[in-house]
Order: C-alpha cells, then sequence, then structure tokens
C-alpha cells in the first residue's frame, strides 16, 4: 500500500515537472549563463539589439556556481494578459538592480516599473537608465529579455493558498506608518509582470558570489567598456551660444591657468537648428569649424559635440530618415527607426563623414530618454503608441531608444579603430560594453552619489556633473563627487564662466567674479589634479571591467557580500580593488562612514581604521573622502594638464601595510581597439622586502608608465 | 478630365470613409449621448459595471446641441499593441476631467495616464478618483469605456506628414525652460492609448455647452447622488482606540458643548482585528455594539464604520469568499472578486445582517485604491497580473475596486430603502449617483481646494478632511475649506481630541489642550453652524445635481465658459447656483479672488464688485471666503445641532438685489429613496415688489422648511 503511494506521487511530480518542461525551455548560452524561453518571444528585445557577442573564455575561468534554487522553479506563463514570471526568492536574500534608480538601493520589499524616464518620479523606478535586471545577494543574477514596461514585486506579493503569509496581523493601529507597515519577508519570490508579451526569455546569470554574477553579467554583455584614456580626465561644457573665439578663449583659460581638460564639449546653439537637430555648423559662431577642430586638438582638446536624434527639416539627413522615421514627431523633428538598420545607417554615414573623420571625438546624446513633466514644463518625446517602419511600437522604442543610439554612434568609432567617451541620457540591459556616461538634469547631490553605488549593477557609467551651486562648499562635495565617479564633468553649458570664478549663475553671466574666485580655483584645482593622478589606476580598475566584468566603481556589498552592514550602503563605493570613496554633500563636514573588515587608511592623514564599524569622519574641502585598504600598492600619477597620445605617466607607488598583494596597470596606445587584438601589456606592481618591483608583460611597444618612487605606508 | 479627377477624388472620400465605417458603429444611448464600438470591446467595463440606468427624461429636456465635429472624425484602429482613439482638437479648446486629479486643471498639452493610486505621483494623471472622461470648453464629452491602464495626450503629440508642426523652432536655447518649451497647440487632436485592448467602446455626450455636458454625463451615468440629508452635517471620526464609553463622551462633548455634529466614525479597531479586516465587533472595546448604536441614534449620531474589503482569516467571510477571491492576498486578507456579484453578494448580505439592519447608517471604505510607496513605506494592494474567478485581472479589478466595493455597499441600503452618505477612497467613470465622499491623505490645502473644483468634472464628491494643523490659522482655514465643501470631516482618528481644542498631534494625545482652546471652539463653532445653516441650500444643489445632472461644487469655466479668464481659476468655485467660493490657505490673510461677468456681493461685509475683473479680497477665520451672485435669493436656516428625522429649518431668505431669480428647495424625508416615485416638494422662493413669496409644489407631505425671514442686500 505504501509502496503504491509512493509511485502515485513519484507519477504526479513527474507529470507536474513535465507540464513545466514542456513549456519551458532552457538553453545554455555561456559558462554560467541560462537562457528560459516559453512561448513566442519579442521580435525586439535588449539582448537582439546586443553590441557585443560574449566573452565565453572570460566567463569560462569564473568559479563554477550552483544557483541556490532549481533553474526549473522559476516558472513562467502565459496569459491574455501577458507573460508572469516567477522566481524563487529567500527569505534572507537582498536584491539589487533595476538600473540607475535614483531613490532606492536594496529593491527587497519594493514594486519596481524599471522605465526609461527623465523623471524619478517618487521612487516608481523611472530612471534614465533603467534594467530589467537584478542580482541577489545569494550569488545569482535575473535578466527579463523584455523592452515593454515591466513591473518587479520584489517579495512584497503574498499568494492566496501558498501555505504562508496568514495570520500576521497589526499590534497597533494607531498610526499611518503601523497601518500601512507589510512584511516584506512574506514572499518567496520575485513577480514579474510584463504585459502585452506572448512569450518571454529569462537569462539567469550564475554567481557563484554577488560579485561574479555581476562579472558574469558585463562578460556576457561583451565586457565592460574600455573608454579612450583621455575620456578619464577632465570634460568642460562651455556655454550654449559660445562661438569659436570664446571657445578659442575658454581652452586657453584651462592651458594658461593649469587646469587640467581634456575634452571641450559643444552645446545645442553650434548647429543652425536644435530642437529638433539640423546637425550642420551654425557658421555665425563657427564660421571654420574644421579648421576649429584641428586647433583644438592641437592644444591638446577633443571635441565633443552635443545632439539629440530629433531630425528637423532643416537637416540634411530629413529627407532620407522621412520614410525611415516614427509616425510621430518630438519638437516636430523625425524620430529615426534605430531599430532598423537603414535608418542607424544612414545617421551614422553623415555623422561619420562630416564629424568623425575631421576629428570629433565624441558626441552627448541629449534627450533620448522620455519625459512624462519636465520641469513643471510639459511631456515631450514620442507616444508609447507611436508605430516605426520596423514594427516596433512606441513603448519599446523608449526603452531602446538611448541604447539603439549609443550604439548607431559608437559602431561609427568602433569602425575607425577609434576610442572614445560618449555621453547619453538613456540606456538599458546589456549596457556595459559602451563607452558612454549617462547624466540627469535632476542634479540632487545625494541622489547623484546613490548612482554611482547603482550604478555598478547596471553595466553603466554615471557622471554627477556640477553646474552652478549654493555655496563654495556646494561646489566642492560636488567637485569631489564627479572627480570619483566615471566621468568628471563640469557642465556649464548655461554659465559664462567656470563655476568655480563664480558659482552663482546669474552673476556668473554678468561676468561678475567671486572674491576668493583665484583661491577656489586653487581648491578646485588640487582636485582635479587628483583626478588626473587616478587616471592609470581609474584605467586599470576599467581594463578589469572589460577583461573580467568587475565594475569599477561599485557598492560595499558586492566586495562583501555577507556583511550584512553592508546590506543598504549606498552612499559608500568601492574605486578598483583598493579604493573606498564615502562622499560628503553641502551641508556635511564630516560623515558616518562605515569601514567592512581588515584595515583601513585615511588617505589624507594615512590614519588607520580598523573595519567592521563605523567611524565619523573629517573631509576638508581641498581632500579626497576616500580610504586606502590595507595590501593595496595604489599607483598615482604626476598630474598632467590632458592625456595626450605620448604623455608618460610617471607614478608614485603608494604602499599601504607590509604586505600588500601586487597591483597591475593596463598599457596600451589608450584611443585604438588595438588591444582588442593584444596590444598591450599587463605592468605588475609588486612590494617584497621593503622593495617596489615592476614587471611587464605584452605585445605594446610604448611604455607609458614611469614608476618613479614606492612610499610605504604602515 | 476635371471631371475624371473629381470622381476619382470622390470615389477615394467614399472608400476611405467605407473602411472606418465598416469598423466603427455608432449608436445613440440616449438624448445627445452617442456610443462609437470598434473591434471586441472589453468584458468588465466602468459602463458595464454601471450603478443606475441613464436619465433619458430629463436628458431630452436639455437643449439641443451639434458636436463641433463630425462623430465619424473619431478615428479609432486596433493594432497588435492595443487600440488607438484620435478626437478632433480645436486650437482653442480648454479639456477638463480625468476626475479627481491633484495637480493639474486645464488639462490641455499634458500627457495624462488616469491610473487609480493613493499617490498622485508629480501629475502623472494618478488619482483616488481617476476618470477616462474629459469635457471641452467647446461643450461636449468624452469617455473612454475602459478598465485599463490608459494614456490620454491632450493635443500635446505631432503626426508626421499630417501638414502640421513643421518649421517651429526655438528661439534661445541658453535656458533648461526655453530648451523643452513646447507647442501646445500644435496639434489637432487627443490621442488615447489602451494597451492591451482588442476593441473599444467610446461615449460621446454633446453639449450644447460645458455644463450641459457634464449634465448628460451625470445623468446618463444615472444622475447625481441626492446623500442622506444629515450627511451634508457635520462628520467627525473618534481615535481608532476609543472605546464604547469614549465614543460616548465625544458624543456628549459634542452636545454639551452646542458644536453641531450628525456623524460619528469609527476607526479600525472597533473590529478584532483590521488590516486585514475580520468585520467583526471587538467587545474588549465595544460590549455591546448594538446597544450602542442605538443609544448614539437617540442622541441623533449617525454611526459610520472603518473597514477596507481584505477580508481576514479571522472573520466570517473568510470561508465563503476564499474561492471568490483574487489569487493574491493583501496583508495576508482575501480580495473579494466584486466583479462577481456572488462575491459581492455574500460581502453585502453579511454586512445587511450585522450592521445596517442594527443601524449603522454607513462606512468608509479604505485602501480600495492602490499604492506604489506610501509615506515613504511600500507598495501596498495586489498585483497588477493577479487574476479573479470572474476573468477580470488585476489591472482592471484596481481601476474599478473602489467603484465596485461602493456598488456592493450602496446597494445594501438601496435595498432597505435607506439614504446614507458613504467615505470611499476609489472610484471611476459613471459615479454620479453614489452619495459616498472621496478622501486622500496627501492632506495639502491647495490640492484639496483643486480638488473640489475637479470633482465637478468628474461625477464625485470630494471631501477635504480636516485632521492636526501647523498652526490655528491653518486649522481655521481647512475648517473653512471643509464647511465649503461636500462633506465636512474632521478626521481625528489618531487625535484624542477634537483638533480645535489642540491642533499638536502630540499634545492632543496628551491631553493638554490649548490656552486658547475654548475660543477657538466658539471660532471654529461659527464656521460650523454656517455649514449648517447652508444644509437647505446645499441640499437643494445635490437636488439639481439628481435632477439635472449639475455638479453642485464645479469650475468657474462651467458657469462661464466663455470668459478665457476662467479657464485655468482652479482655486474658486461655484456651490449650487448663487455662491462662489474662493478659500485660503494657512498663509493667507487675503487672496485675489476674480468674479466673473455680473455683480457681486462678499457674504461677510455684503460689500458689491462688478464682475470681469480681479480684487485682492481679505476673509478673517471665523468668515466665510464666499461671494453671492446678484439675483440670487440664499436661503440659510438657522443652525441645528444635528438634522434629525422630523428637524425644521428655519428659514432667512437673504435676497441678493432687486430683481432675484426665484430659487427653490428641495423638500423630503431626506433619508429614504420614496423622492424617486414622486414623493417630494419643490419649494420656490420668489421675490417681488420688495416682497418674498414662496410656493409649494409636490406630494410630500411634512413641511420641513419654515421661512421665517426675508432680507434685501443692495
Amino acid at each position: 500500500m505504501k509502496k503504491q503511494l509512493l509511485f502515485a506521487l513519484t507519477l504526479f511530480i513527474i507529470f507536474q515537472a513535465a507540464i513545466i518542461s514542456a513549456y519551458a525551455q532552457v538553453e545554455s548560452l555561456a559558462p554560467g549563463v541560462q537562457k528560459i524561453s516559453v512561448g513566442v518571444p519579442d521580435k525586439f528585445t535588449p539582448y537582439g539589439f546586443r553590441l557585443e557577442s560574449p566573452m565565453k573564455t572570460a566567463l569560462g575561468e569564473l568559479p563554477a556556481a550552483k544557483l541556490p534554487f532549481d533553474i526549473n522553479d522559476i516558472s513562467i506563463s502565459v496569459n491574455n494578459r501577458g507573460v508572469i514570471v516567477k522566481i524563487p526568492l529567500d527569505t534572507s536574500e537582498q536584491l539589487y538592480g533595476f538600473g540607475l534608480q535614483f531613490g532606492s538601493f536594496d529593491q527587497r520589499g519594493l514594486k519596481i516599473k524599471p522605465i526609461v524616464n527623465d523623471n524619478p518620479l517618487n521612487d516608481l523606478g523611472y530612471s534614465h537608465g533603467p534594467t530589467t535586471f537584478y542580482v541577489s545577494n545569494k550569488g545569482y543574477g535575473i535578466l527579463i529579455n523584455t523592452a515593454r514596461y515591466v513591473t518587479f514585486y520584489c517579495g512584497n506579493t503574498a499568494r492566496l493558498n501558498d501555505g504562508k503569509g496568514n495570520g500576521v496581523q497589526h499590534s497597533d493601529g494607531n498610526s499611518v506608518q503601523a497601518l500601512y507597515q507589510s512584511d516584506n519577508k512574506a514572499s518567496g519570490n520575485v513577480l514579474v509582470d510584463v504585459p502585452g508579451a506572448k512569450g518571454i526569455e529569462v537569462f539567469v546569470f550564475e554567481g557563484p558570489d554577488l560579485k561574479n554574477a555581476m562579472q558574469r553579467y558585463n562578460l556576457f554583455a561583451g565586457g565592460g567598456a574600455l573608454p579612450a584614456i583621455w575620456g578619464l580626465g577632465i570634460k568642460y561644457r562651455v556655454k550654449a551660444d559660445f562661438n569659436q573665439q570664446q571657445v578659442g578663449k575658454m581652452a586657453a583659460y584651462f592651458r594658461n591657468n593649469h587646469m587640467p581638460c581634456d575634452v571641450l564639449g559643444l552645446e545645442p546653439k553650434w548647429q543652425t537648428t536644435a530642437y529638433s537637430c539640423s546637425y550642420v555648423w551654425n557658421k555665425n559662431l563657427f564660421p571654420s569649424p574644421n579648421a576649429f577642430i584641428d586647433t583644438m586638438k592641437n592644444k591638446g582638446f577633443h571635441l565633443n559635440l552635443w545632439e539629440h536624434a530629433f531630425v528637423s527639416t532643416a537637416s540634411p539627413l530629413y529627407a532620407p530618415l522621412k520614410t525611415k522615421a516614427g509616425n510621430y514627431l518630438v519638437w516636430n523633428g523625425l524620430v529615426p527607426d534605430f531599430a532598423d538598420s537603414t535608418a542607424s545607417n544612414l545617421f551614422a554615414n553623415y555623422h561619420e563623414n562630416i564629424f568623425v573623420k575631421e576629428g570629433i571625438s565624441g558626441f552627448k546624446m541629449d534627450e533620448c530618454d522620455n519625459s512624462n513633466i519636465a520641469f513643471g514644463s510639459h511631456a515631450w518625446s514620442f507616444p508609447e503608441l507611436s508605430s516605426f517602419p520596423s514594427g516596433i511600437d512606441g513603448e519599446q522604442m523608449h526603452q531602446l531608444f538611448g541604447m539603439l543610439y549609443d550604439k548607431t554612434i559608437f559602431n561609427i568609432y568602433k569602425k575607425n579603430n577609434l576610442r572614445t567617451y560618449l555621453d547619453v541620457r538613456a540606456s538599458n540591459d546589456f549596457a556595459s560594453p559602451y563607452p558612454s556616461a549617462l547624466y540627469s538634469d535632476t542634479y540632487d547631490h545625494k541622489q547623484y552619489i546613490r548612482l554611482i553605488v547603482n550604478s555598478g549593477f547596471s553595466g553603466m557609467n554615471w557622471s554627477p556633473e556640477v553646474r552652478e551651486s549654493n555655496s563654495i562648499k556646494d561646489l566642492m562635495r560636488r567637485s569631489q563627487t564627479a572627480v570619483l565617479s566615471a566621468q568628471t564633468l563640469y557642465n556649464s553649458w548655461y554659465l559664462k564662466n567656470p563655476p568655480w570664478l563664480q558659482i552663482n549663475k546669474e552673476k556668473n553671466n554678468a561676468g561678475e567674479l567671486m572674491d576668493n574666485a583665484s583661491a577656489i580655483e586653487t581648491d578646485v584645482r588640487e582636485l582635479l589634479n587628483f583626478r588626473m593622478s587616478l587616471i592609470p589606476y581609474l584605467y586599470n580598475a576599467y581594463a578589469d571591467y572589460h577583461f573580467k566584468g568587475i565594475p569599477p566603481f561599485r557598492a560595499l556589498v558586492m566586495d562583501y557580500p555577507t556583511d550584512k552592514k553592508t546590506f543598504s550602503i549606498s552612499d559608500e563605493y568601492m574605486i578598483g580593488n583598493g579604493i573606498l570613496a564615502a562622499p560628503l554633500t553641502e551641508k556635511e563636514d564630516e560623515r558616518v562612514v562605515y569601514l567592512p573588515e581588515g584595515t583601513w587608511y585615511d588617505y589624507n592623514t594615512n590614519q588607520k581604521y580598523i573595519g567592521g564599524k563605523e567611524y565619523t569622519v573629517k573631509t576638508g574641502l581641498t581632500q579626497l573622502p576616500i580610504f586606502i585598504k590595507e595590501g593595496t600598492i595604489l599607483p598615482l600619477a604626476t598630474p598632467v594638464g590632458y592625456v595626450g597620445q605620448d604623455t608618460k605617466f610617471e607614478i608614485t607607488c603608494l604602499v599601504y601595510g607590509n604586505n600588500p598583494a601586487s597591483t597591475t596597470l593596463f598599457e596600451d596606445d589608450g584611443t585604438s581597439f588595438n588591444y582588442e587584438k593584444g596590444s598591450y601589456n599587463i605592468v605588475t606592481l609588486s612590494w617584497q622586502k621593503n622593495k617596489g618591483s615592476v614587471k611587464r608583460n605584452g605585445k605594446f611597444k610604448n611604455n607609458r608608465y614611469v614608476i618613479k618612487k614606492w612610499q610605504l605606508i604602515n
């Protein structure tokens, strides 16, 4: 009798499994990366438009992993409304991701709609850089391969009849807080709602740990981007109505005053018309653009052009693109159907011939997100109901538009074997191989810091740009954050003078400089010089991003996934392997810093801290709010005014502690993709018996790093 | 040759028209109300769940109208993504509606998502009371009969190849404002995006003018609700943890101190468990609930019970509803499938037997909206991907949930021939016949005033409740607004004492009354007494709402649709035919008031103002910020402490100007639906040759209004 029961039970289990496997197909795409498919997946997806192929070799070198659940326990159902995906969730798990989230960090317990928008809207999930991807501190990642507007319920639902979630009652009903309290641990899964879909692909990235899962995600996307080395210097965007001469004067200001600067950005008015765009030089302001590009180049400046993708009738691109555009206009301009390669090619060829071949080093791709309400003004961009010749609809186009635009522009540079560092205002899944930084108009410093932290879960670079400031302290704190980010950018598109000469917008434009302008300039120079010193270290972190998938900027929890205190820290982050940054904002002279296990050195004072604790630390305005992990060799360069083709970096190695691990520098030409064919060196820096040593391996012939000095700190 | 061309052109036009008419069916539903159907409309719609039948006779009595466009120019297309509706829009039109919008009023140029939510989210369109309905000042209304999440683009899109919207460029690109500026007049239509639909019904309401269009909407829904007359008095909700004795003490406070009060509301703790709900009296706090109800009744108090619809395991309703509920729980409680009449009936029968038959006069139906982020806490309510036994999905259930809940409860009272006045936190299209007031936790006074104004476009009653206050002035200004609204409610669910004895929450609960508590009580009494005086006038306005569809509270533009100055006024409104209200908020001693054409009297000073202009007017804290239109007979009653079954109102008629129009009072028992069978009187008040006259017409036997005095003001 017992045997029969067991037999029936086994049959029942097999039968149940059969129902699931009949629909769900699991495929291994690369080491530790699996895809589950159900139904008829969408034609237009983030993966379908991926920039690069997976880096399978690097993926194979990661430690083997095992999911904390059976992959078949991911349940996917298709109904009239769309697709529902259910992913198991342990009661102790913490979740991170969904792209550049402004207000949230640990996503467990939240309802998140990762929708592309310039307005974060009370943490609904809206962002310039949303992703349908999350990682768990249990060491795996999940990506829903869709360009639809989806909702993630991160363990905050309770299903009827699932044997959980009954009987919990509130003890106190006398406050709003108490009434609305919910038990976030109640649900045993993450639910994903994909309305409108008839099928779905779910990508599962194994760990074994949180960082490994992120590495797999980034490597699967093609590896992290290695920006042109000059992109890691200082970018400065000049006032929108500056003419050729005024830009030239600004360039001279930087060189004459020894303020480092690599890139000058031109804003809308370089074009004959913008909003929508002509992509034609405004000869009134720039009578000889190509000669101007050359002059700037000779002075070591790269030029970056602002634009957006909405094509004015005044543009030579209007006529060819008119039949390859969406059926709604934005600012009366065409919306190119970038989902169709003919539209992309037309757009790219024009940009290649008119700009890239003439020496333009990059673009700022603005307004490719979407907006509901922009700064008290009205909504803009194309409606979600738009249709495009390729067949993609407006909703899916919105989610992919920034990325497709970025792809169109990036591929020009790739084709010309030129590296770049772009600005783009929207992105999505599989963004890692794009050498592009995202930015926003929201300008909340605390959020900007959180976005650096969240960028490590996004495969994106975040640029916490500096514009005007409320106070000198605000300017300095924002500058510190910018220096400790993926891109150091002063965006002065509405400022005549650099903000460090006058923080106030009106006075700045009236030419009224601050009394202490020169002193503040000196202070800012000190910070910018530190950025220039950090370039070799940062560049190596980006090489780790490219070859190993390790995000150069990342949350503490990624390096310390078992340290519960790191689970919710969204205002500190790691830069590379040895630096912990804890930026301060306008009102702060000091702040509480949590330092994980190990020993840490205050970079400014060399004071030692025992990890696993919180400390209150003061950081001056010209100092850097960073802590160096014991065991780190920190290579810092003598600052240069800009990174030229032949720049040699003179390096001082700061050795923290007596037994540091050896570290590396990545050496190549910094501006071509030749490294992809092996033309690079790995420079290994070691410290043994109180002596530093340098070992160089690789095929690149031109040494860029000169190790000048070693200095032990302990 | 020319003839042939004309022939071809004609054929072409006919052919085009044929394509449209082959799909679109236009049907006349009632005088001036047409329905266009395309494709396969949804099974679950606001119209499908309507409470009442259209009032066809009243509709037929409205002046004949003509749409400003051919109804066939409304284009509807169905594609893979869903349905797109395009409605013609004149360049000069202003649009209003989409329910209780918090931040917006004139909707032209906006992108609006009327989605049910407790969090207005930067004016995306979210609201407790969204509707898919708008009216134009050109005198027509449009309703999209869907419970899906839709987006309205109100004339802010430009289509490629439509011959418009090309060539407009910005003159100035030096500010964010200038860059994002868009030309709101660019588009010749309203676009509606209905993702997921396979067909749609569009209801078109003719005018001829704006008010007539609203009247048609309200009459088509079944006519405006006539609340129980006691509902127009004062409602006071007591602290959530009060027991029977404490409630009794509070009741005694009102009577002993001559503070008017008709309704006492009990909050969550009257139940054994709430969040989710048991719907069972907590005998610890209320040992003898039915006796308690009777005691209160004898003192002239109606009792209102707080609840929400999420059914706890501790509830007798749990077992019967378990198979008639959604597949996700809220606060671990069942979500009854109110789209299925068996679930509604179970819920209603229980409430009828246990509460209504025992004398409970009404309910506060809380939490039937939805939430993304509630007060920094987490999202709650059921996911949109939920499924219900009836076949409705979670998205559509969310849009309809408040209304279906309201219908379930209201129908108990209807069945018992008892009128009521309910509180409900969500509603939708065709809400007019519900005697229910909506409310919110947002507590922004300026928004609360705007919501009164928008309620007139919504078929909803808005209750700007008073809780704690920042200052005495805040309390008094909020009280003025409450007195001049559809429901005067003090919601003290977390306050031990009335807010006028202590405005500060902590001190209030510590029993620490203000030094000047007694003086403030006197001031508040003055305002509340005015409310009691206004009941006959208000009740008549509600009769106009019921029989003629005229909203009792409405924007100035509804009465003055050709006065451009009224187009964007969202902080003044009409009450009935003769009162213009212009409430002030905490910081104001005076405010700018626009008075439309005609002559107006400051109610407080009798100062005359010539209309068509703005005036700066001071209003004291115990005065009422109202202006009376010349030609009005304003009947005000001697205030009573509450409205009992036998209350007679002693009326003073204030006559503004020498030649007033006659006015009416609506007379019936105030508590039954017998008026639907003709048991009511119309009391006509006239003033001729310096003398007032009263004429009574109708079948109701019991005179409630005694006209005591006439007073000419001019």
